[in-house]
């Protein structure tokens, strides 16, 4: 007798759930479906910025697969329906077709909770005027190019995360003035120690994006329209605000469905993306994950993991046996040409999980020196005392630059020491590095500091 | 009593281990000696084609460390100074002074011997006639950028390896014609393997760079000066003539010495870049290194294994514990915006060691595909059957793709295998990957023929 599958929330963990599920098993065998609360599914949150800034064009190149395209694969989507209760007992949802205002029940075998995450609203007086945006999904991508497109004025950002930086050079690529206020000491302090956060502060002041640090919004003000953002001792003009103050796991139906959360406020998970419930599974930003370095529950929303844990959970729903191996939490930006990225442990984060840490500093340039276009690279390795073990790094610098953490990333993987990266056999040609790049020094410092 | 350290060949291995062993043992205790035959020391040969081009200027770019530099931190560098013979029992050197045209003795406690490679130069009629360069040392750099900037006309580079096709884009840039005679079935017919060397062809004839493949130079032609370049078949027309036929290792003075060589032809070193004889060391070019994945000694000319090498010898010259780790054959290179890059074994070498192996292809993009800069991307993982070990990769494709032979390479160095690397968290943005790098797709490819 067929199975049937549902799927809540169609975007990267649950949309890879559903496809591998379906390559394992026929229609026959398992009935599909997927209950998404908006207007699209598996699209590419992450590439809405550049579709803001003008680069990407139409918003449709962001989606990935149409529900058209997952029915032909015998996967039955449903858009503009949110699933408002979980029922264990009864094993079944209670869904809300949003276009038709109507609520019906179905049934499931298994269930693939991929509810995702949502965005952290703070209590702001003249959050909901017009003008005051969020940059979460397609809709709201749409809305801020329409914006961005009407012509330059002034554009806050508020938050110092990637998709603040990331929407601030949208609206700088296209002439606004751009300020970004945060109410931390740094921007991108959830991956960056505060020190090259400042490298990342002076380069985005150096193209003209103002950086308010340690002001926390007090209201944005206007009586049609926003017209200013309020913060203690300053007021900001602004024609557009960009709410970007991060996001927390979107639990609340798992949470009244008595499934378990864990000590970071998501949804628990074993390896094989199974909460504690039989034929319940979920995976993605609503989820915890492992952390390789600590052993310990995370919960980061990154679209790679999202795909990587959905994929886990639909191998495994498919009747394959995948195992999911744990994040770094792996993350890369830009802004304008300048790269910054990161991956394991900040120092912070290490010294809080009781590890005895050195940092070994290196900069230098992301060519040969003497090559034309060679720019200023910065990479800190962070180590354990007397093991050099290395347990995270951090990569600030010009093109060619960030996508190097990904070698640390790796190293990280194999529970490699500074040392031994520091011979690592690494490519050089005048115009990828120097003959040691800068990820060898980087390494050689901190296994000296390390193994001092 | 103070020793002496007689360093042979002032490049990157000999200059290398005597900067080491400085760092770690005083003028009083160690006088080091360095005698040259070219008139540079410590320079970029990796970065003479981009003087060539035009995009380094001056020449003097590309030293590191002049030999007024080195006598400052007491290294005693004699450049135009030819040792012509290593007396082992009595412990000295024969010395030939090029510009005073005078021999004489001196004696050594510790010799390093970095001779390096030397051309292969093929027995060909009108080999010396004006016009027919080589490129290796920065004199060579300095007589074709003078050619090239002499303005455009047809240049031939006979062959088709690393220096061979950096030429070529250096007389390209120029606006000259180029053609490229080989006579391989492909170019960079030692790293990649002929599938992806084949796309390396179309991308060069693109750009109008001709390339000629299985075609053996007879001849080369002129009276004064080339006029053309006879091959079986056809005949070039030739303002300038390079020839990059590669290079083997330098070892006339050690053999002549009684120094044991390898299987390779190269200088039979141990894991600390000793030679069999109490006090004689080598490395770079001239000498073997082991390869980490056969577990057998190899000889390949790159500037990374020099400088390591180098500096392993140095610190133990110095009194140090280093022991080199052996290497991948990492090696990368560029042509205009199409790069090039490959680490570990070759199909080809990995069955001729015994491996019984597969290959996991996978063709995408250098970014998210959406994104208006993304460029197509080819990464090729070999791995072992039946264990999936990454034995190799090969990596061919637009602005950003090659450093990621650096992962490949971390990967190798562990033991790692293709199923893991491909749940690695890697970082992903949409400027910089897809939300699963290709690395991922070639890795899972790989690691699913290997266990199949």
């Amino acid at each position: 007798m067929s199975e049937r599958l549902v799927v809540i929330g169609g975007d990267a963990a649950g949309m890879s759930a559903a496809s591998q599920a379906r390559r394992r098993r026929s229609e026959d065998d398992l009935e599909i479906v997927a209950f998404e609360r908006s207007s699209w599914v598996s699209y590419s949150a992450c590439g809405e910025p550049y579709h803001v800034a003008g680069e990407v064009d139409p918003l449709e190149a962001l989606v990935a697969r149409t529900p058209e395209q997952f029915a032909s694969r015998g996967i039955e989507v449903h858009t503009r329906h949110e699933v408002v209760e979980i029922d264990l007992d009864r094993r079944h949802v209670t869904v809300h077709d949003l276009m038709a205002d109507r609520r019906f029940e179905t049934g499931f075998d298994e269930l693939m909770i991929a509810t995702g995450a949502k965005p952290i609203r703070p209590v702001i007086r003249g959050r909901d005027l017009e003008g005051v945006h969020e940059l979460r999904t397609l809709d709201d991508a749409a809305d801020l190019r329409r914006i961005a497109d009407r012509g330059p004025g002034n554009a806050v950002v508020v938050g110092g995360g990637y998709v603040g930086l990331e929407t601030a050079e949208a609206f700088h690529l296209q002439g606004w003035d751009v300020t970004v206020v945060t109410a931390g000491t740094s921007v991108l302090n959830r991956t960056l120690n505060s020190k090259l956060g400042q490298t990342v502060i002076g380069r985005l002041e150096s193209i003209g994006i103002r950086v308010v640090l340690s002001s926390r919004v007090e209201c944005i003000n206007g009586t049609d329209r926003v017209e200013s953002v309020g913060c203690v001792g300053e007021t900001f003009p602004a024609d557009v605000v960009i709410l970007g103050l991060g996001s927390e796991p979107e639990v609340g139906l798992a949470q009244a469905a008595g499934i378990g959360l864990g000590e970071t406020g998501a949804i628990t998970v074993d390896d094989h993306q199974r909460t504690a419930h039989e034929g319940v599974w979920s995976a993605g930003d609503c989820a915890e994950a492992m952390h390789r370095v600590t052993g310990r529950p995370v919960n980061i929303h990154l679209g790679t993991i999202a795909n990587k844990a959905g994929r886990v959970a639909g191998i495994n729903i498919g009747g394959g046996d995948a195992t999911f191996p744990g994040v770094l939490g792996t993350a890369i930006t830009k802004v304008c040409d300048f790269e910054i990225s990161a991956t394991g442990l900040r120092q912070n984060d290490a010294v809080d999980s009781g590890f005895d840490v050195v940092v070994g500093e290196a900069t230098g340039t992301t060519t040969a020196g003497y090559m034309p276009n060679a720019s200023e690279l910065t990479i800190a390795t962070l180590a354990e005392r007397g093991t050099g073990r290395i347990l995270g790094a951090e990569i600030v610098g010009g093109p060619g630059s960030a996508k190097r953490i990904d070698v640390f990333a790796t190293a990280i993987w194999n529970g490699m020491t500074a040392q031994d990266l520091a011979w690592t056999d690494l490519a050089y040609a005048p115009p990828f590095s120097g003959v040691w790049d800068l990820i060898h020094i980087s390494a050689r410092n901190a296994a000296r500091l390390a193994l001092a």
